[in-house]
């Protein structure tokens, strides 16, 4: 059966070798890009011409073809792939019950049989038998062979040696799964890199090879589950008739070992089951969801389970009829378990109309609020699935408390792959550095002395829970490199290596990442290893530091500056910057309360201005503008600088990335070069809107003399317009002056006189890309065209703002007194080819 | 009017930087790559920040923005474009007279007035006034400003300096145009880089974008004309309604200084014009030239002139009326002459139905016996278009013994730059090392003992005719690089670079086209430099060595192997092996009495055996194939030889460009190589089919034991077949063991079992590619599948024949004795997946 093999081989591919496959970001870390020079002499040394798979499971073939791929795009041979143990030298996958029977002397030294590997362990070792050296990937089950032979091929292509090679790995934890927030539209929410993989117009895609190459990607990274639809569920996912959408799904999946896990409405036995109630307390409504869960599981009977969203940001739940989450959790869980599946409940509860005159409201509270008194009353295969801090992803938050609070529940992390306030791909951001933060963050729960990290508790090793894990919300699509940003694949990397085993150091994860993706080039690597271990600090700097939150329109696009949106309404993400001062007072002697919620060791900490990281200072209190930080600098100065440093920081990478440009395959330098630079952009614009909103608010002015002082700065508004209007924009900061002018006719101008000294300059336009039009610009010195461009790129905004705000820097320009500067706007759709100003910076 | 700007700057692509525009080939040797390190910082600190242009042009604006262009590419830096002479540092770009206006006193040092410098010439001198440095390029008229602004761009991207530049060139001949054989279907004759750029639906084309940028490639080597339709002209270029198709397409290569040239048909006067007659010597037909001629010079007042071939290959002609050539001519040259058009008339005239069995016929006599009792019967503006031999442009021909036998006539050499005999952009053949050899051959004309080489002749230089040059037949397509092979493009450049200064070497060409395609990597230099330098001696080896002439099918399609194709047919191309011998005896003791066309120092040389080179032996004598060669082998054994050179060349080609891989651009790295490894496997079939024919015919065996013995070689018909059945092909040599296995089921299958030793392989299938449909191949070593292919290369056959048989390779295959190899071949269209042999060759 041809077809069936090819694709049990995974060599759809074959038709290109794979060595000449052009580097488009789509194969990610499993690139197998040809080994050279002595580590390519090495591996041909090393590496047999047979892997043996004892196993006839499909996911072992899945193991057995990767190999095969694997060693086939790394050292350009085909190893022969049997279903016996050969008499030569071989790499052998198999169960330890295959390799038991087929190779009873064998010993692979695992203390007390295969019992003692946990599931989806691995066990690599080389065997020397009858003169032959055989390379074991054994495993108790085929997950594990998957992951084994993943492991081996990460081994070869980071150049380690294989000879004599010993080691196991067991997950740190049962759940290492994603979420995927995809409409069955075929929209995705935060979703930053394409439409959906899974779905479009209300059913799944014709194509689901992407899928299946996914799976490839999750499993490579040992995650073995896949929710493929919006936590704001659509109930029709549970009709009987669209059963079979998912079932084609979970079958792309299912080589892969990922299970499909399903996210559903509370409110179902309503409006989809005929019941006139969703009461979970309700017989029929218990009965609904078993048959529910019965019919999906005849369908797929390795689903993974559900997620649940309720009494959340509008979905329904419990509290419509006054009952609690356990009550709610317990009877989807119910009607689960007879299949072993899962239910992961959403800690994500808060209430959203706050009064945010009330200085003791708080909505950091909230997940512990909602879910510590409920300790101990979920089922056993209900797992609470807890943000990492108590807001939602912002730049910087401690930790939820609520992980230290829950000791007889499971629970799990829910850790944000999609950067949704993270720059949303535009901008350069790994964010493993940051989970490992809260990951590795001591709750000093339980009753020993020893630590308890928040790794740890979610795994359920503190508590002796047999469930727990993690939850990474991936919003990989349909853009060719998945996330719309090469770098952004380093923070699914990241995750998934995280959920192995959350002890590896960001260091490391960024340098398997960039050797995988990048290759070996030891400027390469460090370059971009750099970039990306500093890259959440920078970001950190110029859009909320010292804990704010991210500064950003928190009730808009969760992407461009407002400083304010977050006060004076009822989500409750307030900062509380005033004329006076900034930061949440959220201690337990004058403020919220919140820091309460800590075990008394941490508390302790928060507590104490004295004690309580600088980093985190305005998350817990609030200080005035003069308050001295322990690095000796005032809050304000502080703000300030770190957004100069952030800012300066990503010029830096531009600077730095651009010298790979020799080492760097061509597209992938371009695009990642294009992103770089915009970043660059966007970090001034939120730099001046930032510092410039906290000088008129504090008063208080730049000690180093920046904020609103800009060299070379020419404000639209100032020049000698044609046709172009003056225009205010949405927010004072969203535009240098606080103002822009627009073109309400077909074309406009706005012409500058340049009288500054002869010499070569970079321009640099500050314009307004909008994503309801696309407007073309042109850039004249005199009689001379210069630059062209088009405002086409894909922001999340209609409007004049500091989202739409964009810069075009054009370098080598020769300018002398008297020349006329010349802008040409030629609005498109209905956006009108608006200008902030143009910036002059000499070259040196 | 700004848009008018755009197009007079060259600034349509400035929507991208140039620095990051992927390498596509488009850019051909104008790629302006940003110079790096010292280069750059060289090249920032010479070149000033004006270019002012002292001529008003569009020829003129052509040069002063490509200069822009060029510096913004190459250094990152925009300059000023400026229209009169600036106080400070310049590059000036102006016309002799325009300068001696703005800066009568600046000293250009040339002896006598702008007279001295001839049409098109440029001077670069640095002149040193009132403390300013001004790097000049002068020249007496538009095109020149152009031809040294291309030189001074080109000195910048090799790298040479310009502090102190004193350089004048002036064209080697008057004529340097390029014939492009474009139907106005769209299709081009014998054009292998895609369709027309001019034509399409018989109309021009909608688009004429990269009519501009092919005229700015011509520009950039010093061509200015362009003949813009097949020589087998359709008459319809000469109907009034279609002058305007023209105008449009003139209008685009004007800015570039080409002037548009038309091939017309001599049966004008009666096909479209209405007449009865198209006899020369008629006043009607006269004076319908006339009219034609006036017509459309008032659309095209720029024209250069027409291109005729008459009286060959089925076009009509004088003989029709028993008129002459000079007749013709001169009636189509008295039409263009008051408009100062050139008439372009074809030497390649001969008789192809000629009687094969007379020993004494020789279509080689043809141009000389046709042409040279006219000499002096032409008008001054005729210019006889002669090809380089006087055969047909075959890999190995002695120059046209015409070029010496025309004193009063002028005359152009015609080069053929698309590869018609010499693989069609599918094999790498390096033609100006051929061209040189022709262009500096003495042919010993004239009076003084002076060296008469072929390049002054047809300069006319030696015989003070003031007209006279270079024509190249290019086919420059649709496709992204222009040829079908990035490659290939280097014959363009060579040819524009030979005909601008023919004493140039062929190493010279080959290393600026290499640094200015691929840049200035040492490494690439030389590998590339050596691979195109060989590649015409690789190719001869291969396919037709000893001035046996190329050993294709010449009445079909000039590409695969058929050695006697050439015989027992009117068409002259005669070589006259049998089993005794092989040549054509052309001298005048013996022979057809060609050699006594040439003067007697050069007949001298070839009438001798003992003098005649060993290249055109076969050309020039018959011998038996036991003659002992100069070097001591007989011609048996050279042709062996020479076969088996010309192959492992090939391969070595394939090595050589592997060890490149990190140093080349993606895209062309993977391009040319698939094209060498596909040529490597062509190689090996024209070594196999001409060996064993040779062998064949002459009953002597290959000393070395390799013809007709192919270890590891496994024959497709004596492989287990299913459903394949064993087929004739065309000839004989078409396949190896002459026949091949074709599938007419749904699909079929060809099993070998493998005895040989354990090891890791290369396999190589060898399998019919035709274009009358798409086959697909799989091929499995026992249950595992190792390779898939498509049959989808675009060869010129659609038979079972040299043409279509490929190689596919697959290395790194592991095979154990007792394997099952087996290809499973599913025809599509009318493509039948046959199979010719598959081949196991261990791997070191």
């Amino acid at each position: 059966m041809p077809s069936k093999l090819i694709a049990a081989l995974g060599l759809a591919c074959l038709s290109w070798p794979i060595a000449l496959t052009a580097e488009t970001g789509y194969d990610a870390w499993l690139r197998y890009a040809p080994l050279e020079g002595a580590a390519l002499a090495q591996a041909r040394q090393s590496i047999p011409a047979v892997v043996a798979l004892l196993d006839d499971s499909p996911v072992g073939h899945s193991a057995q073809a990767e190999i095969v791929r694997g060693i086939r795009g790394m050292l350009g041979r085909t190893m022969r792939a049997e279903g016996s143990l050969p008499t030569e030298n071989a790499i052998v996958v198999g169960t330890l019950e295959e390799i038991r029977r087929a190779a009873p002397g064998w010993r692979l030294e695992i203390p007390v049989g295969a019992a003692s590997l946990p599931a989806n362990s691995y066990r690599l070792r080389t065997v020397t038998a009858n003169g032959r050296v055989y390379t074991v990937v054994a495993a108790p089950d085929a997950r594990g062979l998957l992951y084994g032979s993943f492991a081996l091929l990460r081994k070869i292509a980071l150049g380690q040696a294989l000879a004599g090679v010993d080691e196991s790995q067991s997950p740190y934890a049962s759940i290492r799964w994603v979420n995927q927030w995809d409409n069955l539209d075929g929209s995705i929410e935060r979703g930053y890199g394409g439409r959906s993989i899974f779905w479009e117009g209300g059913k799944a895609r014709e194509d689901l090879t992407r899928v299946a190459d996914y799976g490839r990607l999750l499993a490579s990274l040992g995650i073995d589950g896949c929710s493929i639809n919006n936590v704001n569920a659509n109930p029709k996912v549970l009709s009987p008739d669209f059963l079979p959408q998912i079932a084609r799904i979970a079958e792309a999946l299912r080589p892969w070992g990922v299970r499909v896990v399903l996210a559903v409405d509370f409110g179902s036995p309503k409006s989809i089951g005929g019941l006139d109630t969703f009461d979970p307390l309700e017989e029929r409504v218990a009965a609904w969801w078993k048959s529910a869960a019965d019919a999906i599981y005849s369908a797929i009977p390795d689903l993974g389970g559900f997620v649940l969203k309720a009494d959340s940001e509008g979905r329904v739940g419990p509290s419509t009829y006054g009952r609690t989450h356990a009550d709610a959790a317990n009877v989807v869980a119910r009607a689960l378990a007879p299949h072993g599946g899962l239910l992961l409940y959403r800690g994500f509860v808060y209430d959203h109309h706050m009064d945010w005159r009330n200085l003791k409201n708080d909505r950091a509270r909230a997940a512990y609020d909602n879910f510590h008194d409920l300790d101990g009353k979920f089922d056993d295969n209900v797992v609470i699935q807890i943000k990492n801090g108590p807001i939602d992803f912002q730049v910087r938050e401690p930790a939820s408390p609520l992980f230290g609070a829950l000791e007889k529940t499971n629970q799990a992390i829910e850790l944000q792959v999609t950067q949704e306030y993270m720059g949303q791909a535009h901008h350069l951001v790994f964010l493993p550095a940051m989970w490992k933060e809260t990951l590795d963050f001591d709750m000093h729960a339980g009753n020993s002395t020893s630590p308890t990290p928040v790794k740890a508790l979610v795994a359920g090793r503190v508590f002796h829970r047999t469930v727990g894990g993690f939850v990474g919300v991936v919003n990989a699509g349909l853009d060719e490199n998945w996330m719309g940003n090469h770098m952004s694949q380093a923070n699914l990397y990241g995750f998934g290596r995280l959920a192995w085993d959350p002890d590896l150091s960001a260091a490391r994860i960024a340098d398997e990442w960039t050797r995988l993706t990048f290759g070996s080039d030891p400027t390469v690597d460090k370059t971009i290893d750099q970039m990306q271990l500093t890259s959440w600090r920078t970001y950190e700097n110029y859009t909320g530091p010292l804990g704010l939150q991210t500064l950003t329109d928190i009730t808009g696009n969760h992407y461009g500056v407002n400083v304010e949106a977050s006060e004076r309404n009822g989500w409750g993400q307030w900062h509380r910057a005033d004329d006076k001062g900034v930061g949440m007072d959220r201690t337990a002697a004058t403020g919220t309360g919140y820091i309460g919620q800590y075990r008394p060791a941490v508390a302790r900490v928060f507590e104490s201005m004295a004690a309580c990281p600088d980093d985190l200072l305005l998350f817990l209190h609030h200080v005035p503008y003069t308050h001295v930080l322990h690095d000796g600098k005032t809050v304000i100065q502080y703000i300030y600088d770190s957004h100069y440093e952030g800012a300066e920081a990503v010029e830096g990478y531009v600077r730095a990335w651009q010298r790979l440009k020799p080492l760097v395959d061509e597209r992938r330098y371009r695009e990642v070069l294009d992103q770089l630079e915009y970043q660059a952009g966007q970090a001034e614009v939120w730099r001046d809107a930032v510092t410039n909103w906290f000088a008129r608010a504090s008063g208080i002015a730049d000690a180093k003399g920046r904020v609103g002082h800009y060299a070379g700065r020419f404000e639209a508004e100032r020049l000698a317009l044609e046709r172009y209007a003056v225009r205010d924009v949405t927010l004072a900061e969203d535009a240098s002056g606080g103002q822009a002018v627009a073109c309400a006719a077909a074309t406009c101008t706005a012409t500058l006189r340049y009288q500054g000294p002869s010499g070569w300059y970079t321009l640099r336009v500050e314009y307004f890309d909008q994503n309801d039009g696309v407007s073309h610009y042109r850039l004249w010195v005199g009689k001379q065209l210069i630059d062209e461009w088009a405002a086409d790129r894909k922001l999340p905004t209609r409007r004049l703002d500091s989202t739409s705000s964009t810069r075009r820097q054009i370098s080598g320009v020769a300018l002398r007194p008297g020349d006329e500067i010349r802008v040409e706007g030629v609005p498109g759709g209905a956006e009108q080819a608006a200008l902030d100003y143009i910036e002059i910076v000499p070259e040196r």
